[in-house]
């Protein structure tokens, strides 16, 4: 049994401050959020490894799914930190709390803490629960002692408690009352509709904690776009217990979410409410439970995000070189993510110049650096992206540069290893239901200098064909591409196809959409990856493969780090 | 000339207060952002017409699409309510401003309004810029003087104040001062890597304020979240000018959400920013200024976002019913949003039945509510959407419902129109470089009794194929569709396909990616979407165009509101 772990356990706050995170309940009210249980079992493990104290689970007995994720959370949970949460409402008007099912199936989750959601706005109490204060007062009351009196931990979410308390301040403390002098713990008010600026919720927070001497928890949500400010806003103003969601999903415009809440209490506040150690996995912990909730991860989220730390401003890019610490709000190393240098047509040259040593090319070619430049701008205004495709790009810088850091004169012109003639996908639907890509490619395999390309020379050019089938159109695509090669270029199955990923670009208006094809490729030591960008996924797909074939001897020479894979996130 | 036009016109408070808009220069600089000049010039109209007072285009000098800009501007633009901003920085040490090439583009550029970045952090100042303070106030001096004295009126960035003049507030002030004396009218103090938090922001601003007796504006990052509750609490703490970017575009995490910051302002602090019929177009213009950025719109943006006034929880959506005002912090209305019921797995009884009472159907057959309700919930969890596809939707209800709104029997069962026996989609890329695609299909025509399908009515039914290319694969596709039907069906020439898109489902972990297709539908009367969801995407769009078709005869006898036509944003 897991009732007597109540409190958090192993951050420096301990229980003197509570992060509460409720993903997996408020969270999964966001439009495009869908969690199964495993998937909440997943994303449970990743809070609790983060550091978090508290982790809502969901509503048993109104969700099935959540009466499933506390009964499987039992036996398959171990977690270190966090205590589990049931969110549940109080008993029903007219009805004892020992006999009401909703609280009864709120016992029954075996979760050690319960919140419970109340009414704390008088319009709310006699227009949509259509009871008076006295009688909500005591369903509060009721269900708050019932549960204390089992043994477990209560606290109160006051719904609508900021337009409650300006409507009516005493109805809305009536009710926090009712449920502290009851057993409860912590009186949370949350701003249900999302309404709220700092300025105004700071006093409000503040009055009742110098009214009352509860101790105040704070719940937002974003439909002012303030809810991570209106949360930090609350913790200056006395509140100390937070709830959030990971990456802010939740309903409308979502809730404060949780990565910017800890990032801006540990590194601004200097609160530890994290250890150390945990802070550094704030990155991928957000993008894994992206993962979970199935969405894209998002760029531009902060602390977090892949474009947090990302330099695209020639300026900035150029006084980056300089002191990185003169141009970003913290290190990013502090919370797992990093800086980034985009090579864009706003990038000048200090951006690029930083890029091809990163890729491990040399820059004393002033002229071919301004040739990479216009040819990168040129491409980019045509939908290509060579933000995550660094090996495409390594591709363009040799052309250009035509060096590599050993020194060697490479030929200035890299030859692709083969053109295509002629290819086609067919994806093709049987009446048995079957669904099919078949790939067919004619290809003209070009010469490869003995001189410069070694094991991967070859004189043996001219044309092949092949038709392979696949499951979808670029694995089709793939595959006769490397059974049209082989026999002429052994070292081709030495390299694979790792992963790809489509993207249909967003249509500028009235233009036709763009496909851009992203693969990654990979052998023994390293992956790159690619891109190709046509309004045919077919072309696009095609472009990006014969780059990932044609970087495969550059890459070997290279002496640049490994290429990161990095699939793009929107 | 529009040198004289240089404070905002028809806004109710005129100069008093400047809503500043830097989408264009500012903006520009986010990751996945990149405008053509046209793509500018659309973008101020957008911004004019809505009643922004400042509009920064660029940095003429700097960059060349931004000369060009300005450029055009001068012939190409009517501004009705806003002047036109150049941004720029001073004149480089050791040179005078007005032989200084890059001050002169400023004055070249034409604009009314010029805004000089300038360092006020001394770090900045003898790091980067490797001159001293007195230098760098003489930069500020001479330039803002030499404007002034061409008739420019001129505003001043204060780049990196906050994290100055935590560290010394004499130098901060100095530069501002050194600006305000030589005839600048703002100073604008800029939190240019976003760290700040609002509490201590707002102290700043209001010192400055008390300390200078200075015009204060303000420009804030989002790096922790909080550009728009610092934006916000700047304008409490005294600032008289907010520069803001559209849908809060920019470098990082981005720039305070213009289309926030103006919801607040004028709804939470009773701001007339804008004429309340110009705040009616707030939606809108977000969507526009989304699609002159070439980006999708953010669903979960405050005010303007699809999401903003979206309910999912049963429990909301029921109360919904009794009374909207409850549960939103503002009537949509006023910022040109909507409210909408999603239907979800998470949806209850209520919020279908909101959702059958707008498409126009009944709901007396509570068990086949609940009938809808399951097969919602398992066609959401195998990746379907329903949130935009109301005619996908229709026919799922009209299935189980089977009704309408006139009290017709219709059958329980609408039969579709026909059914897909094998069908194929070549992309073929031909040695010319020319791609198309071609659709191949074989159908069989089903029955459509003559008692309930009036015109749909046709017994001549069996197999039928055809053949058509197409510039992409659902386009060939529909192609052969109508060409194999209209030989037997009419009617269905009558109706068109309007428009598509496709978009591939983020992976869940492992699982192979699904595609949707959305399709939107014409006649002369209306335009309708429907849906389909495979892992071919062939398939998904012969799910979508059958529905398409299906849907013509069940929407011609709906008396539903024309549903609208709603693409997805993510």
């Amino acid at each position: 049994m897991a009732h007597t772990r109540t409190a958090p356990a192993g951050t420096p706050l301990g229980d003197s401050f509570h992060l509460y995170d409720t993903t997996l309940r408020d969270g999964a009210q966001g439009e495009g959020i869908s969690y199964s249980v495993t998937d909440k079992l997943t994303s449970a493990r990743l809070l609790d490894s983060l550091g978090v104290g508290f982790i809502e689970g969901g509503w048993p007995g109104a969700l099935p799914k959540d009466t499933a994720f506390f009964q499987r959370a039992a036996t398959e949970l171990d977690l270190r930190h966090a205590a589990l949460v049931a969110f549940g409402s109080t008993r029903k008007a007219g009805r004892r709390a020992d006999q009401d099912p909703q609280v009864r199936a709120l016992l029954d989750s075996g979760a050690p803490v319960i919140t419970l959601v109340a009414k704390t706005d008088r319009r709310h109490i006699e227009r949509a629960l259509r009871t008076d204060v006295a009688e909500n007062c005591a369903m509060v009351r009721d269900t708050v002692r019932f549960l204390v009196s089992e043994g477990r931990r209560v606290f109160l979410d006051g719904e609508h408690f900021f337009d409650g308390y300006a409507d009516d301040p005493d109805t809305a403390l009536r009710v926090l009352e009712a449920a502290m002098a009851a057993g409860a713990d912590v009186s949370v008010l949350c701003d249900t509709n999302g309404g709220q600026l700092p300025g105004r919720l700071a006093e409000i927070v503040a009055e009742v904690i110098e009214r009352t001497g509860f101790r105040i928890g704070i719940h937002c949500q974003d439909d002012t776009g303030c809810a991570v400010a209106n949360t930090i806003a609350a913790v200056e103003a006395g509140a100390t217990h937070v709830q959030c969601t990971a990456n802010g999903y939740g309903e409308r415009t979502g809730n404060a979410d949780l990565f910017a809440v800890i990032g801006n209490l540990a590194t601004k506040l200097d609160m530890p409410v994290l250890p150390r150690s945990r802070l550094a996995e704030l990155t991928g912990t957000a993008r894994s439970l992206a993962a979970t909730a199935h969405v894209s991860p998002d760029r531009y989220q902060p602390y977090v995000g892949a474009a947090a730390f990302a330099h695209k401003a020639g300026l900035h890019a150029s006084a980056m070189k300089v002191d990185p610490g003169l141009y970003q709000h913290i290190d990013p190393d502090v919370v797992g993510n990093e800086s980034r240098i985009l090579v864009t047509e706003m990038a000048g040259r200090a951006s690029l110049e930083l890029k091809c040593l990163q890729l491990g090319f040399d820059v004393q070619d002033t002229e071919a650096v301004s040739r990479v430049v216009a040819r990168v701008k040129q491409l980019e205004a045509d939908g290509w992206s060579f933000e995550s495709a660094d090996a495409s790009l390594a591709l363009l810088l040799h052309d250009e540069l035509g060096n590599t850091p050993t020194g060697q004169n490479a030929p200035r012109r890299l030859p692709p290893v083969f053109t295509p003639l002629t290819y086609q996908v067919v994806e093709r639907h049987d009446t048995d239901g079957r669904v099919v890509s078949e790939a067919s490619v004619r290809l003209r395999v070009e010469r490869q200098p003995e001189a410069d390309n070694g094991p991967f020379a070859t004189a043996d050019t001219g044309e092949v064909t092949a038709t392979a089938e696949g499951d979808r159109p670029v694995a089709a695509l793939d595959a006769a591409l490397r059974r049209a090669l082989a026999p002429r270029l052994p070292w081709v199955t030495e390299t694979a196809l790792a992963d790809y990923s489509v993207r249909v670009l967003d249509n500028a208006s009235g233009a036709p959409a763009l496909t851009r094809v992203l693969v990654v490729s990979r052998d023994a030591e390293r992956e790159w990856t690619t891109v190709g960008v046509h309004a045919s996924v077919v072309v696009a797909a095609m472009l990006a493969l014969r780059d990932a074939l044609t970087y495969k001897p550059l890459g070997d020479t290279l002496s640049a780090k490994r290429p990161d894979r990095v699939l793009p996130a929107r």
